[in-house]
């Protein structure tokens, strides 16, 4: 009576085997044998998968609003945001549709970019808003597949306000948003997951709150997956509508529209727009605090998170989407007293995944990029197919040139006079570089007092696992070996390790210790010598900015430096030294130098020029320990290398071989 | 100065990166993303690239030929001769061409199956011999597309002996190997690698010695890669022949074919055919003791042994190549005697590989064939391609059906007479049963004091590795769990480890815990419910004949149960627990019980009832602990399910849930 237990998958014995060897040989030529293994499955469902999966679960969700930024400075602070609200773990963050914005051209500040940067470069799954009234059939189905093809999966069918005073339905034309729906159905299939709008107290120019939930009713039947509220201010109000909208057939998620308020004029602004009134007694708390910000924001929070509360608590919501107005202080604070915002949510690799369909498989990347995920997945964006399972061999693709450091996805998020203050107004010699990148390692101010929180090849502060290395990281870039990249060794910690720990539960992780700096041609030929000694042991690869290449890599092999192992599945591992990409790498890191620290200073001034200096003659180099259960060796590297440069100086000959 | 040293590899700057997005594009859709990292370089290369590396690393290596054998038991014998010696670590084997043999034929005794043998079953690099006099052109093309079909790559290329006495050059035949040889190359391009014979003394016919080397030299610049020669007796005569080869510019590899003498009639009979010269101190030697087969032998392995250590000793020889005449003593023990046989050589992979060149890139396969790998290959050998890196998922493809028990490759080496010995001439019960896999894992006389040395699934005594879980084994048996496949935990022993060790050196090597085992539905029973506490510990599959499964792998994923990481390469995972492959196995599995065991029986007869009685109820199981850093769980596992079986029984209904 075996069979009958719950784990039981009946498979005939014939059916399996008797492919005999032609079927055998078809089946073989399937691309599909090096597929990832699911290790995140959420990784490779839709939207409304995901939301089943945790409605199925019981966990409790969230997902984000924001609308485009007006200026190319705020798309910079918009991507930061992004990233940053990211990490707290939302389903699903949506961008609304600016008619007036250009929103689907290639502008920086328009929809269709920003939503793209947030599926392609945050990795966040993201839905579009779009609008129907007042365009062409043609314009539209341009937008769509233009979405398509930059990887996007959600859109929020709208119908958008009627451009003029006197509007006028068209024959045949986008009048409501249930024709957009239908638009998309009939063009792309099952493509794109929809979206739909729905008022919990009837759509202010509907006949009437009955004739609004038929309309609703017509959007859903027409292929809406499902449907976010209007925002709104009792719990009652949206638990009402959900009662009245079951009760006319409507079966699919219904999520609420939480504003949590944040100022007087914002308040009464959407108030005009979305024709809402505001019940009396948030007027009266409101009214006689409206100059104090700080007061009416921190209402705002406690009035969201007891609606919120109760809401949850009513056991048919499970999922509540913010209108976060592009701030982020009262949102993150209401998901935090909520306890839906996960402080360290579980990394299902060690970098940050792409949210593009097409890079569902993808396991596999180089180190080099470690710190610089938007720029990997800038130069890799035309590629067909992702690696994953193995890195492969020397003929893997060709990297896209880095040429527009100044995208506003890539750029630094702070100003050049910020970056002046942390790494030097005036430089007076290599070592006054020297002190730039031990300031940044130690965190301690530099000697005009300003802390260094980013460098060229790093964005953010030192990661924390960075941070196990700190103390000889500094000694190190104090005497020149000006390090942009490492990762200690491990020897099977828990998967579930909250600093170095990525993938499922019960799994174990492992890294060889990793070390990559610029260092001056005097300390590659000492350090050359001491490498011999470690023959066997350390793998390097030492480049300078014209390609000159010295490397002991056999056969130009990738060599795998993070790995995990996970119950019932294959090995994976994400990160590998690929000497061939190396030299893509090596063009960036040299670059940066130029771009983002020498230009910073006047050309031909005394500061571009020791930036310069360092650019042309310094080499780039990389060294892995693979001895991954023994002590990192590698600052042993390093103490030998300085105290061979130090001993009394052999013949010149010797020490060039 | 530092691109001054040895591992410099220039790579220009622009050449590495200016492919820009669209080429990025183009060269991703290249499938060789996936290749296989080069574990064993040899893998990869030609038999002239594997002679040339030995030679410029100064390895000294062996090759050894045999003769195809007259009857189907001949050839079970010589293809497990062939996995004997084969682990001596030879460069090549080569078969020879019998055309009164019916040599190209598919019969299982012709010299085209058992070079194909040796190549897909046994893992041996081969040479296949031709011989051209008297056949067509066409019959001849026919046997090279049929040796390429079949994955050989290397051909010797002989003239062969007229058919009758009196023989005459046919104008545009095939007169001389030469017409051979240029006939492959015109035909199949680079695809063989060419060997032809050289003839120390001259060949018999040839007008002179000098006239003979002149054909030689026009065999090499037709397309020969390398000679061998024929038999001689004294160092001399080989290394002045060579010298004579070399100065008139014959500069290929030349290996000199040695000859233990192994008895008076079979060097008689040599000499005969090979119209040589025994020179007089060996028939000095010899005559006095023409009777005594051991003397003469011994007297042989001193004279080839010393003759080869001048010839090793003489500096241009790398390589030595015997005339085994089918024999393993003689061979076998010069080779030991010179320090060439490699008693434990390293493998590449914790399983045999096959030399078919679409093979080459693979290395994973499922465990379940462990102790059956000929059987592996016949069931993939329709593939196209085979997995390396990942196995993948559940589309993988089908296994070819296994009907034909008796094929000679698949054959057990044991004589039925040996098997019911060794099985039992008539069992009593299923405990008679458990008594015989007790005997298999201890290794004592049954008792009717005969050793049983080999089950159906595992024709040969237990692993090394196996015997590390002895203790544990024999305890399970006893009681009816009744082991065919298992491995301990490893928690990274270095690459060279005796015992669990594979692949390159200076790496570590991993193991999950695995144990694999038929059971009655009873211990099936109360197995499941112990696997409840081990939930997320313990993966298991558990199946009968009838194909009703039951697991609890995640989304019918592989689970790898070996690894291991070397420097400087991507992580490899040669083993794996693969849910759809189990399937196909489970159909071997069971089936051998019938084919193997209850076929020895009468029909209808009680032994063979029991069998029958087993094959239809019993379950196949098998177990992973995930947690490979800890101590084995599995054993645990199985303790507490007798615990259970014997424990007060409660109600019915609480067992199956």
């Amino acid at each position: 009576m075996v069979n009958e237990t719950q784990h039981t998958c009946s498979a005939s014995s014939s059916s399996k085997s008797d492919g005999g060897s032609s079927s055998g040989s078809e089946s073989s030529k399937d691309s599909s044998r090096c597929s990832t293994p699911v290790l995140d499955a959420e990784r490779h469902e839709r939207l409304r998968e995901k939301m089943r999966r945790r409605q199925d679960s019981g966990d409790r969700w969230f997902s984000l609003e924001f609308f485009p930024p007006r200026t190319a400075n705020a798309a910079v602070n918009l991507i930061s945001r992004f990233d940053r609200m990211g990490a707290g773990g939302p389903l699903f963050i949506d961008v609304t549709w600016h008619p007036a914005g250009d929103p689907g051209s290639d502008k920086e500040t328009s929809s269709m970019i920003i939503a793209n940067t947030a599926v392609n470069y945050c990795g966040l799954e993201t839905i579009l808003h779009m609008t129907c009234c007042n365009q062409t059939k043609d314009d539209i189905t341009g937008h769509l597949q233009k979405a398509k093809r930059l990887g996007l999966k959600n859109i929020m069918a709208l119908r958008g306000d009627p451009a003029g005073e006197e509007w006028e339905e068209e024959v045949d034309g986008f009048n409501y948003a249930v024709d957009l729906v239908k638009h998309i159905r009939n063009e792309f299939d099952d493509y794109f997951d929809i979206c739909v709008a729905g008022y919990p107290k009837g759509h202010p120019e509907a006949e009437s709150y009955e004739a609004d939930l038929k309309h609703l009713k017509e959007k859903v039947l027409a292929g809406a997956d499902f449907i976010i509220t209007q925002l709104f201010f009792r719990s009652e109000t949206f638990l009402k509508f959900m009662k009245d909208c079951q009760a006319i057939g409507i079966t699919c998620p219904i999520i609420p529209g939480i504003f949590p308020i944040q100022g007087y004029h914002s308040l009464r602004q959407l108030v005009k727009l979305s024709k809402l009134e505001v019940p009396q007694e948030i007027k009266d708390v409101i009214e006689p605090i409206k100059d104090n910000d700080a007061a009416i924001r921190n209402y705002g929070i406690e009035l969201a998170v007891s609606m919120c509360r109760e809401l949850l608590d009513s056991g048919v919501v499970h999922g509540l989407h913010f209108y976060t107005l592009n701030r982020e202080v009262a949102t993150t604070e209401v998901l935090k007293r909520l306890g839906l915002w996960k402080e360290d949510p579980r990394r299902p690799l060690p970098w940050a995944v792409s949210a593009h369909p097409k890079r569902r498989v993808e396991d596999v990347r180089p180190i080099f990029w470690a710190s610089r995920p938007k720029s990997y997945i800038y130069r890799t964006q035309e590629w067909d197919d992702f690696p994953n399972g193995r890195w492969g061999n020397s003929s893997s693709p060709a990297f896209g040139e880095l040429k527009d450091y100044y995208l506003f996805y890539l750029k630094s998020k702070s100003p050049r006079e910020e970056l002046l203050k942390m790494w030097g107004e005036e430089l007076t010699g290599e070592e006054s570089v020297f002190e730039v990148f031990t300031c940044y390692i130690t965190g301690e101010p530099n000697k005009n007092g300003h802390k260094v929180t980013c460098m060229p090849w790093n964005d953010d502060p030192l990661a924390t696992e960075t941070n196990l290395l700190k103390e000889q990281l500094e000694k190190v870039n104090r005497r020149g070996i000006l390090t942009i990249n490492s990762q200690p060794n491990i020897n099977g910690k828990p998967s579930t390790d909250p600093i170095v720990g990525w993938g499922p539960s019960g799994g174990y992780v492992f890294q060889k210790a990793y070390l990559e700096f610029f260092t001056s041609s005097e300390i590659v030929t000492a350090l050359l010598k001491v490498l011999k000694k470690y023959e066997s042991r350390v793998n390097y690869h030492i480049v300078n900015v014209k390609g000159q290449n010295i490397t002991n890599a056999p056969d130009l092999q990738p060599n795998a430096v993070t790995w995990g192992i996970f119950p019932g599945r294959e090995i994976i591992q994400p990160t590998v030294v690929d000497p061939v990409s190396f030299l893509s790498w090596k063009d960036e890191a040299f670059a940066l130098w130029i771009e983002q620290w020498a230009k910073l200073y006047e050309e031909e001034s005394p500061s571009r020029m020791i930036i310069q200096y360092i650019h042309d003659n310094y080499y780039l180099v990389n060294l892995v320990d693979n001895d991954f259960p023994l002590e990192n060796c590698l600052w042993q590297v390093v103490d030998d290398t300085f105290e061979l440069l130090n001993s009394p100086q052999p013949e010149p000959s010797e020490v060039l071989r």
